[in-house]
């Protein structure tokens, strides 16, 4: 049967982590669908996960989303991205990933029961991992593996900027 | 200046992350080395990584380590696996992962001492990560950024068991 995963957590290493089992997943032969969410700019892993076969799209803009005031063309691009995972999850590929979906339901971009509603018909061939911060006590009930990636010490907080290659 | 990323703690996700932190320092045009540390068993990533032109080298048998009373073979293949990353280091990679080192510090394969003695010696061009459970607060205070991955919820505490393509 097929297992719900979900990174959660204030710390680095949760869309890295949503990479990581793409590749793993790719590496012992298996279809894998990696949708992006409220991500528009480019970062290093695309280029890569699509040469090595993983299905990537990308649904979000370049600027950042306003949690409380969020634009129409955000909420639409939300919404495509679960309606792509939908669709794609019909043809039953080995792992789903939703990279920062847990945001965009807290952002307000999608409703917790539309993620609900699509875990409950995933067939029993794929496994989904949803990714990012702020993850729903309903999606953390969902899931079979949760694990929080908890910040302990990061050096944003001494004012170092975010690196190319590491950051994005 | 290089920065040193640590990754500990008993949830999924740390060598994962690692991946995903090779995956992108790839894309973005970067020399990666990942060495892993205390695996000998085939595990997904590996061929993937170096499809991608990652450098992976693998320093572990096939059995587990017994910690109480590590094997000889066990000891030499750490050293060798940190003796790998100073000599690469010299050629200034931008990121060296040592996947698993935190597990072989604490597993009495290599002293924390020599890691510290490593991490002061590597080039400013050049990143590190270590990764794995049971890390050293001598690494913690060592490192720049510092996640810990608590496991909230494991599908293997209701005795599900390992999955390919998820967990290897």
């Amino acid at each position: 049967m097929g297992l719900i995963y979900l990174f959660t957590g204030n710390g680095k290493g949760k869309t890295e982590a949503g990479i990581g089992m793409a590749v793993r997943a790719r590496g012992q032969g298996n279809r894998v669908v990696f949708i992006q969410f409220m991500k528009g700019l480019p970062t290093g892993e695309i280029e890569p996960l699509k040469e090595l076969g993983v299905e990537v799209y990308r649904f979000g803009t370049e600027n950042f989303v306003d949690f409380k005031n969020p634009s129409k063309e955000d909420v639409e691009l939300a919404h495509k991205g679960l309606e792509k995972a939908r669709e794609l999850a019909k043809e039953k590929p080995f792992l789903i990933v939703l990279d920062e979906i847990n945001v965009a339901v807290a952002a307000n971009l999608i409703d917790t029961e539309e993620v609900l509603d699509f875990l409950k018909t995933i067939p029993d061939e794929t496994n989904v991992l949803l990714t990012g911060r702020y993850a729903k006590k309903e999606l953390l009930d969902a899931a079979d593996l949760v694990t929080e990636m908890k910040e302990i010490k990061h050096y944003f907080k001494k004012g170092v900027p975010a690196k190319e290659g590491i950051d994005y």
